[in-house]
């Protein structure tokens, strides 16, 4: 007997970094921040429907390695994440992700895909998002304090959604502001660097905050912040580590994601464990109110749900099919009959 | 600026259901097993090292979708595995897995593999493994009830380790039983298909049930075991999902990998929460006792832990370093400049 090619069954489709570039470019980035962002409101209107759990984290000296599942009644979706902040010193990437969607009336995988990018660009589109229901009218400064990797991400998906065009840029590394005016520059923003976090808050309506590596640190301190601002903090999303002074809380209307999920890893761990909050996908079907008027300062304490990773995944699938930006995979095995296993195994000798 | 090529580090290597084939039929089925046994049994040894959690399992009507992570100090592993008895209806396989090895210091996928096959090979090394321990000396004859996909890898394996050689075939599907006649007889086996379950154990000083699909289904009754046998009990793996009688359970020594699990997953659902049971790592470090005498029946409640996929990744991993086993594949963002992923984005346009 000879041994038969897979059938299609046994092939998933496999998004490479390569390709997810390709795509991403051929969209354009602030398009495909867009459209992937109407996928995630879209997912967090029909919150109620998904099945919810907290990641599954797997902790070392070095770092986390995390599991983030979700399903709808549909799909099934999960991240691979790690976190090794001593990586960027060996040449590695601090975070890397890959991602899978699955059927979940089969169980087979609809699609493998590099999250690296893709996480960056989710992040992006949530924060600009939120800022939709939560920023001032008509806001046209966003300060940017942190210019590593997510620096240009946020900035983008901002004019993308609400037109923010001028930015006011601080880092404590001087090298990381210069690459993010270059980038953001050659990108036809209006770019201020800064010398302190104090001078890149000035007149600013948003400011993001988008640190990294640090414990419990303060970038913003309860002073830098005025009536009416809107907060966007990305950088406090594990236990320990958080960047905003707690004062600046207790002023605040904070927004959440799961607030089981940022009670442990967001800035409002520094608060007591029934502070309320407000859940964001209530404010998007209008059952909970966004920004009432504008004294109030808004937090969007940002820490990454699983569901936004499952936008993400269901947008590529949809964009990837039948296309070349997918490679098949030969992943799953599909003998002819499910019972023999073995046959397969020997007829593929021949 | 042109697009510079992806590093080594970008690179995860990647097994395919056609490279595990080649790779276990150049190694050969049952050395493959007995040296995956051999990776099995030193992870049981160190078993407290460990970093060990239930499967985190996502259920639907149709089935489920679980992920089964666990570490030691140097890897990190998981399995994807899901379970929908109603795939073979459909030309699905009922079971599909695949899974991922890293490296604990960094974060990083050090292998990515297809795992339906391995998972078949790994089930019956362990199996075998247990039985070592176990079984009556010198045994030489094995019922097997239940001749579906993982028949002929327990057969092999007990041949591996033990050097069973007759085997006793029963499946209330008698194209089962010939199928797996069929492969075992090509394979040099002594194989007598029997007309029930009774007469499949006549002999027989090893059982193995390995059945699917069943709501607590009684394949083996009390009258059916007598003293001095090992039962090898594989198809009890699932809430819901036993194949022995209850007083057969009471009437034996009762060896498990991961209590928490099994008593959720395994035979001992049908029993209380404290019935006194063995753990099996505990057997391998000489700490408890395994068969004692001729007359005992020792009963192996298997539900497959992640421990023992965790080995096999080990296992392959270890195989296809340096070899065309394994594909480059490009599923990890490596940019230059790690701050600078959007920069790596922009020159990948040219």
């Amino acid at each position: 007997m000879t041994s038969p090619a897979p059938s299609p069954l046994a092939y998933v489709p496999f998004v490479s970094v390569e390709n997810m570039m390709r795509l991403v470019n051929a969209i354009g980035v602030e398009p495909f921040i867009a459209e992937l962002a109407g996928f995630i409101e879209e997912d967090f209107k029909r919150w109620p429907e998904f099945d919810k759990t907290p990641r599954v984290a797997s902790h070392s000296a070095e770092g986390v390695i995390e599991l983030m599942p979700t399903a709808d009644a549909e799909n099934y979706g999960f991240k691979y994440v790690n976190g090794h902040p001593g990586n960027m010193r060996e040449g590695y990437q601090t975070v890397t992700a890959f991602g899978v969607l699955s059927s979940v009336a089969n169980g087979y995988p609809l699609l493998l895909t590099e999250m690296t990018v893709l996480t960056a660009l989710r992040t992006a589109a949530t924060s600009a998002l939120v800022a939709r229901y939560l920023a001032p009218q008509n806001s046209e400064v966003m300060a940017m304090i942190g210019n590593g990797a997510q620096c240009e991400f946020q900035a983008l998906a901002f004019r993308a959604l609400l037109g923010v065009n001028r930015l006011r840029l601080y880092d404590i590394d001087p090298e990381a502001t210069r690459k993010a005016r270059r980038n953001l520059t050659a990108q036809g923003f209006e770019v201020v660097s800064c010398r302190s976090g104090e001078e890149a808050v000035e007149g600013a309506q948003i400011i993001t905050t988008c640190t990294a590596d640090k414990q419990f640190a303060t970038i913003l301190t309860d002073n830098m912040v005025g009536a009416g601002q809107h907060i966007n903090a990305i950088g406090g999303d594990c236990p320990g580590k958080t960047e905003l002074h707690r004062d600046i809380l207790l002023r605040s209307d904070i927004f959440v994601e799961y607030p089981e999920q940022t009670r442990i890893e967001g800035e409002i761990q520094q608060l007591a464990p029934d502070h309320p909050v407000t859940e964001l996908w209530q404010v998007m079907r209008g059952e909970a109110a966004g920004r009432r008027d504008d004294k109030q300062i808004t937090l969007f304490d940002s820490v990454g749900f699983a569901i936004e990773d499952f936008s993400a995944l269901r947008f590529v699938h949809a964009k990837v099919q039948g296309t070349d930006y997918a490679q098949r995979l030969d992943m799953l095995a599909d003998p002819d009959d499910p019972r023999d296993l073995f046959g397969m195994l020997e007829r593929s000798r021949s």
